[in-house]
């Protein structure tokens, strides 16, 4: 996507293998700030305190982040050893196992001196591969805004959730993808960008991306979500995912489910965009998906821009008040309208994801 | 209610006639402070800013205020002046009018050495029958708290949002009321406080005046409701509103009608507090009810206590990016289990409030 008119991806490498370079996302929407990770430890901490966050780009930054610990002699114990302190970043994060995984399954047969730059290599083949399927997510997606362009002939607004976008996989995003491959179109989009408490991904990330690619935008609470849908202002919803089970259930940031309610409660289409990995096929419905508990302080206080443009943290909430703060939640299938996914949109169904993926069906 | 375990009330006369006390809400919840206003400028600034807010502690504020207004002779020029001038503060509020006219109906036909003494007990009335509207919904909203419990045996899980609770009145709330009445009764109850973005009144005043109590609560984003109520986490849903149309519709702060959504997808009683004068006889349904929309700014800043316990606002959002702020939803009968008033609980339906207020009804 653009930023101040130039394409820039999420990450990228830096000249004669001497490190990567990334967005410290932690510092946005307030300060834009390219970061260098030039030694897997860089790496391993940019993952950890959420300096790159999403699915799809903390493994590509994990497989970089392997390259980087590798010398011109890369012995197996390095390997190991790499691997092990960036898979215990972010413990739960499947793409981040997924990629560790696939870098090994490539080096570990190479002798000890091609292994580095064969490092390099994959780990670009991992980001280009990021890029195309969502590029391919953005195509199939973009039919669907068209359509509802043509047939209301007016500005297509849409609605989104957390952040699903570029800054959560290397370019593109999941789903923003659509939304920018039909801004790209000249199909006239407006998107209505929940703040999605507690971490503010969408006040902070979303609004942030799509004011730097030139989106029309509009940053809105999330309890103003409903009020809108039910005043005709949404045509339709499309958020990410964090799991799709086979079924069509989908788990994604707390309050998808609230959203979808309401879409569901006046007609609106809510639309799922993910890449196939992201489906579980071991999980024949939502119900098993643990929901992660994360830090009571996410929701007792909010980092933001002072007048001077320093960047701090405020305390919301009274000293003497608990603060829970489950992560995510399950949209029942029933709620869905259809899946996007990298080989064409489907129906919220076993039967639908089925016939897109045969393979991982029967798996 | 408690404040430091002694019984508290919003508002009180000091000695003399010298003026009335508050509670400085802008502060809170991260300062407690008391504040003497002694003109009827005081009171108008008050209301103005939103020292105090909420519709019945705004009416009872301007009583007050028209009170302090008054010389021991009091001329009719001087009354009308006073009301314009408190009446100009908040323009919309239905109980402000409503509290200046009932004050102008008992003063105006009286000698002007009286009217500074009678207005200072109409004040007081107005207070006194405030705090027995709420101790009325407190205590047929307290039946079903208990009913809840001794179905369960165990503790009741209740869920609120916003703030309709001891700071929007002079005593007791609505929503809250039946919270304190169960609480005091000795019923075992924890309230899931939703923050209420954008201006978050559960996070800073419920969840404020609950731990002054002694109430367990918790503190939740409001993304997190839907989760909650599908693992089964909560018994019942009790909200205030600002208005009630004749059919059971019911406006109120942005959010509820996701809430409500929430709730009856889990089969979670859904019920709605409010005085008989909430109710509006004039409109059938909620489809008439004019929605504020208020300053953007409420959603890109959030006002919160510094580590040196200051108290600042920060920026949440990108410079470049809009936002909207309809500060309230209707929630539609068809998702409102009941509606608690002083007369008693009644489904939320034309026919089951015209039984509660057969006269209401019929104007």
């Amino acid at each position: 996507m653009n930023i101040h008119g130039t394409p820039t991806r999420t990450i990228r490498p830096l000249p004669d293998f001497a490190g990567v370079e990334i967005i410290d996302q932690t510092l946005l929407p307030h300060r834009l700030e390219f970061r260098p990770l030039r030694t897997l430890d860089d790496a391993a901490e940019a993952i950890a305190v959420m300096r790159v966050r999403g699915a799809p780009l903390i493994g590509v930054t994990a497989a970089y982040g392997l390259a980087l610990g590798l010398a011109d002699e890369a012995h197996d114990a390095t390997l190991e050893t790499g691997c092990a302190r960036l898979l215990a970043t972010r413990p739960t994060a499947v793409n981040l196992r997924w990629a560790l995984e696939r870098m090994q399954g490539v080096l570990v047969p190479l002798p000890a001196a091609q292994r580095r730059g064969a490092a390099w290599r994959e780990a670009a083949a991992i980001a280009d591969e990021d890029v195309a399927l969502n590029q391919a997510i953005g195509r199939h997606g973009m039919a669907l805004l068209r359509a509802c362009h043509e047939r209301r002939a007016r500005t297509v607004q849409v609605m989104t959730h957390c952040n699903a976008g570029w800054l959560a996989t290397v370019d593109w995003g999941t789903a923003l993808a659509p939304i920018y491959a039909a801004f790209d179109a000249g199909i006239p989009v407006h998107v209505w960008v929940s703040e999605t408490r507690p971490r503010n991904q969408g006040a902070s990330l979303t609004a942030w991306e799509l004011a730097q690619h030139g989106v029309p935008h509009t940053v809105i609470a999330d309890n103003a979500a409903g009020h809108l849908m039910q005043h005709g202002q949404v045509d339709l919803v499309i958020v990410g995912a964090d799991r799709v089970a086979a079924n069509g259930d989908v788990a994604n940031k707390i309050g998808t489910y609230m959203k979808a309610l309401a879409a569901h409660d006046n007609g609106v289409p809510f639309h799922v965009a993910v890449p196939g990995p992201t489906i579980d096929w071991r999980l024949a419905d939502g119900t098993g998906i643990p929901i992660e508990e994360r830090a009571a302080a996410e929701v007792t206080h909010i980092p933001g821009a002072t007048e001077d443009d320093g960047v701090t943290s405020v305390r919301l909430t009274p000293p003497q008040s608990a603060a829970a703060n489950p992560a995510f939640d399950v949209t029942p299938a029933r709620l869905v309208h259809s899946i996007v996914t990298e080989r064409g949109v489907c129906p919220a169904t076993a039967a639908g994801l089925a016939a897109l993926y045969p393979h991982g069906a029967r798996a």
